[in-house]
């Protein structure tokens, strides 16, 4: 047995004990993609364990996220700081070692997988990142970011759409950084790929503009020459197709689809060991040779390593500036001061608004990158000042991600990723159905982008129900971690920027209007801090008999009611929550100032009342939306559904 | 001006007055295709005007719903009922032209359009029905079903990720009946389509196995030859990529992006008119001739329907039942008792009673197909009894989707929309995220279809928290008009398939866990209905303190604590409600009855507390997860997440 073949039968081994002693798992991509990993990280991935997050290093993402014990045993035998310990708890509570990776958890794990597709789509936005940081600060002496994104990808990640959308705009852009291997091992779980698959993936990926080839995965050398091929091709984006045998080495469930989801068992397992020559005992075997493999590639690497951080110490003081305020994705402390000093406080959409504060944004934070899809004049989304990002041209901010919203959103997450942009994707709001498994990844994930969602009710008007949003604000809420910022006017509008660039630790979507919403007056001595504080208030009444909770466009809505209520002698509080994350994170005592708990509420959203009901209260009134909208005017639409300021009065007259 | 040219021109007048009318909607599209639609109409598609609805017509699918006003207008030409006096309403509130063509809402709609890519999606659903129904129905003596179904499709549509799974999918099967016109105009909303695409929409569609074509759109012996050739192709589906010009006709708007999403403006308006030789006023001007034009096309079609009808006629008794049991979607009275009688009341996963469940059904209904996006085995999707439908065998009930569950779901609705089937299409709950546009849209056409959405909590398990579903079952409620049934045990499993069966105008989500749950014992003389009115109490107390409501998994979790609780002196009345949204349809005073005002509710689901707020009520108790799970056993998850009996009984006792 050579050491490729050892390292290779360690990577499986390490699986099956470790997915045996979870008795739950992924064995059969982990067997077939073995040999494949073992030459990746042994002769071609750039990487440095101990610092694992080496901003030059080349970045591998395990789109078939279910084979996670192959990226774990890969990272233990390549030196990175994940122990045999660590692989021994596998799918186990608090471990590192979860059952599909997850981002942060480990080092080396570039990207949460596991939904399949995501990996794709965020590795061509890594690839993306490399190509504009790398025409950013690279110049004709120092070549600091140009590294390559290395995928591994199965026939359910090339099936599902959000795959073709990401690779599609990835030949467009001629990202030639970009290698995928296909792990075409003609099962699925259902069984032979004959059941639902027959395109041509060579042909399908050089149609989109890539470089495809097609390879026998356990030919090493055949391999190496195509992946060496890869990686020269110097206008492409690259596919390989790797015919693998899933389940390898396993004496009944090779080449079965019985080995996809499930344990070997304990008699299949042994029987794999046997037929293999390997110990059945100690389990999470590891021979001396396996590790030793990666010595040499270590080695080359530590040698790009040191030479890296030495270019990176000698860079001209400007340049080293540059690269900062890139590499810490700076953003100003006094964000917000900047952007209320710049803000002109006329009456427009929210979508306006938020297009001119973004000129603002852009100029104080270098590393904000990123477009819309194909909606830029409807979102507003273009920064004037930049230019777009094209094929060989990627010194722009200005991304045009086509009419592919889940593709964008992963490829937003991959430029957040890479450690060097904070980007921002658009469309409308009701399109955000499309982008939901991206949305729900960057949450899980943690990371840093926002969404400019802007047509974000029924007042969108006339293109109807299908562009109507009714359901979208509420649901976008219930994701975890996901901050949804929803303003009313000019100011909240410079304070969803602000919150979106200022929160690190998760995305922000950015709700904007179509239509026209007036400027909101304060309170004397307001403080502008409230408005990132997620509801303060915006008008009081000494003794309030209630208190009217609105976002968006319905606090405009909510100012007429108020007025004409008074007209009546009912005072009331009129309170703006334009996120109610950050609200909620607000000390109790706080939300209790503002919204006190014997003052009776009203809400006032133009989308679904259920989680307004709870806001509200028992003794609550919810003004929602309940049922799809329907093509009309505005005016018509407001009139029919009850929103115009007399009727929501009338509605709270009547309640009382 | 020759007769389709009058006809191609009059399609573009009708619809620039329409928009200049409504000041509102999207010109270009529509003057490019206009000469496409003209052709369609008159010399390729089989349709019959005085009855819409024929089984056997042709479909014609706007995939680009943005250009309605195309829809409209050859609609009116040929001859449906829809008048001038609806074109003249186009976008006003209760009209039937509205921004984006509406499933329902005028005669001739096949299906609602506008998000992009799910035309296309429902077209192969479309498509696939007719091969299913012609395999069930047509002999050597007749052919009841081999209609073709028609699309046009936009570069947006084309770029959707749903469509590349939906193509894949149909060329996978040789879905030859199916003909997608792609406008290849080159223009995308934001410019040229050089921004973000290239696409060779040949060779991609070659690669999926379809047979591709490139031709000039405005050239109509090339366009009518190609159309002919696709027709005529007798083993894959077709496309045909048209170069067109946008906004043909408009002087300074042609070719241009301009045109595609506002009104060309007056002046423009004007300009077209005079360049095309057309009267300025009257508007909404149709000539003789226009009319006329389509005369010949109806008469051909109209022999056709008359023959169709004699053949329908003379169809032999039990021939005649099998189409009637098709073409009335046919489903026994006493489905529910049926299914109750011969369902096994043994603890178990709900996804294996619901599969065992779906065995009885399919014996009972035999329209209802359908199938998982690879995931037959774990979800448990597959009809025993029946075969998978496959390249050139039709006859079976079992899909094979492929790791496709947006195209599944599109499909799925096109297999609904085709009059023939009660499809059901299955995935794991988290996927529900993929799939949501087309829910929505399922939804907003009122259309039955049941989605079979198993691993539905964290305890899924190791899988980790990207198989973990926490915000979807709330979520997936936020759609308006989606029904929500989340079975607690085997009676409750019959009913959410009774709900799902037996509800005609919306389509049904069952919900089912990948764990074993306990068998319900109901009071003495329970009537089985109560299942199906959402919400009903399935244990109480003379007295009861509190009220627990719980849903699924929780309903038995409920009862251990409850149980925990009444050794603490507490008396609980538990409710289970499967389906709110039923519940809520019931009357005020029988959700009274189950839910008394007085009573104090405790929730409980393993999911965000959000929605559940509004329902406990201000002095309730609600008992969720509102962070995202964890890779670990269920067993250990449930302790973590404090939701054990034990626990859930303490923090019961520490609320009151």
């Amino acid at each position: 047995m050579d050491l490729h073949e050892q390292a290779a039968q360690t990577v499986r081994f390490l699986a099956i004990d470790a997915i045996e002693s979870a008795n739950s798992g992924h064995p059969g991509a982990v067997m077939g993609l073995a040999d494949i990993g073992v030459e990746l990280f042994a002769h071609h991935l750039r990487y440095c364990p101990e610092d694992p997050n080496w901003p030059n290093r080349d970045r591998f993402v395990l789109s078939c996220g279910h084979a996670s014990m192959l990226l774990y045993a890969l990272l233990h035998l390549a030196g990175y700081d994940l122990g045999l310990e660590e692989l021994r708890q596998f799918r186990q509570w608090g471990s590192r070692t979860s059952g599909h990776p997850e981002f942060g958890l480990a080092p080396g794990i570039e990207t949460t997988t596991g939904p399949l597709g995501q990996g794709i789509g965020n590795a061509v936005g890594m690839a993306l990142a490399a190509k504009m940081m790398g025409a950013r600060v690279n110049s004709a002496n120092q070549t600091l970011i140009d590294y390559r994104v290395f995928v591994l990808a199965s026939d359910g990640d090339l099936m599902e759409g959000i795959t073709q959308e990401a690779a599609s705009l990835a030949g467009h852009l001629g990202l030639d950084n970009l290698v995928v291997v296909y792990d075409d091992n003609r099962i699925t779980i259902d069984g032979s790929t004959d059941l639902s698959l027959s395109d041509d993936p060579v042909a399908r990926f050089q149609a989109l503009g890539w470089f495809a080839q097609r390879v026998d995965g356990h030919d090493r050398q055949a391999f190496r020459a195509a992946m060496d091929r890869a990686v020269a091709e110097s206008s492409r984006p690259s596919i390989i197709a790797a015919h693998t045998v899933i389940a390898l080495g396993a004496p009944t469930k090779q080449g079965t689809s019985a080995s996809h989801g499930a344990p070997l068992g304990r008699a299949e397992a042994e029987a794999t060991k046997r037929a293999a020559g390997w110990p059945l005992e100690p389990k999470f075997h590891v021979p001396e040779g396996a590790r030793a493999f990666f010595a040499e590639q270590r080695a080359r690497n530590r040698a790009l390593y040191d030479q890296w951080n030495e270019q990176l110490r000698g860079l001209p003081e400007e340049h080293a500036r540059l690269w900062q305020t890139h590499a810490t994705k700076q953003v100003p402390e006094d964000l917000l001061d900047r952007l209320l000093a710049s803000t002109e406080l006329k009456p427009d959409a929210t979508r306006n608004i938020a297009w001119k504060v973004l000129q603002q944004v852009a100029e104080h934070v270098p590393s904000l990158v990123g477009g819309s899809a194909d909606l830029a004049g409807s979102v507003k989304s273009q920064i004037k000042a930049s230019s777009s990002v094209l094929k060989g041209q990627y010194a722009g901010k200005n991304l045009h991600f086509g009419v592919r919203e889940h593709g964008m959103a992963a490829i937003a997450s991959g430029l957040s990723l890479s450690g060097f942009f904070i980007p921002f994707a658009g469309t409308f709001l009701i399109f955000s159905d499309y982008m939901r498994p991206t949305l729900r990844l960057a949450a899980l994930m943690k990371i840093q982008t926002a969404y400019l969602f802007s047509h974000d009710s029924v007042f969108v008007g006339e293109d109807g129900p299908t562009h109507q949003p009714i359901e979208q604000l509420s649901s976008l809420r219930l994701i975890p971690n996901l901050d949804v910022f929803r303003p009313a006017d000019p100011a909240e509008t410079a304070a969803a920027w602000t919150h979106a660039l200022t929160r690190r630790d998760g995305p922000t979507a950015i709700i904007t209007t179509r239509q026209t919403l007036p400027v909101l007056t304060r309170p004397d001595g307001f403080d502008p801090n409230e408005l990132l504080a997620g509801a303060y208030v915006v008008a009081d009444s000494p003794k309030p008999d209630l208190v009217l909770v609105a976002t968006g466009s319905e606090v405009g809505l909510a100012l007429e009611a108020r007025a004409l209520l008074a007209q009546h002698g009912i005072q009331s509080r009129l309170v703006s929550a334009p996120c109610w994350e950050a609200f909620e994170r607000q000390p109790a005592e706080r939300r209790a100032r503002v919204l006190p708990p014997g003052l009776r509420r009203v809400t006032l959203e133009a989308g679904v009342s259920g989680l307004w009901r709870g806001i509200a209260g028992s003794d609550g009134l919810v003004i929602g939306i309940d049922d799809y909208g329907s093509s009309a005017p505005a005016e018509r639409l407001a009139q029919e559904l009850g929103l115009t300021g007399a009727q929501v009065a009338e509605k709270v007259r009547a309640w009382l």
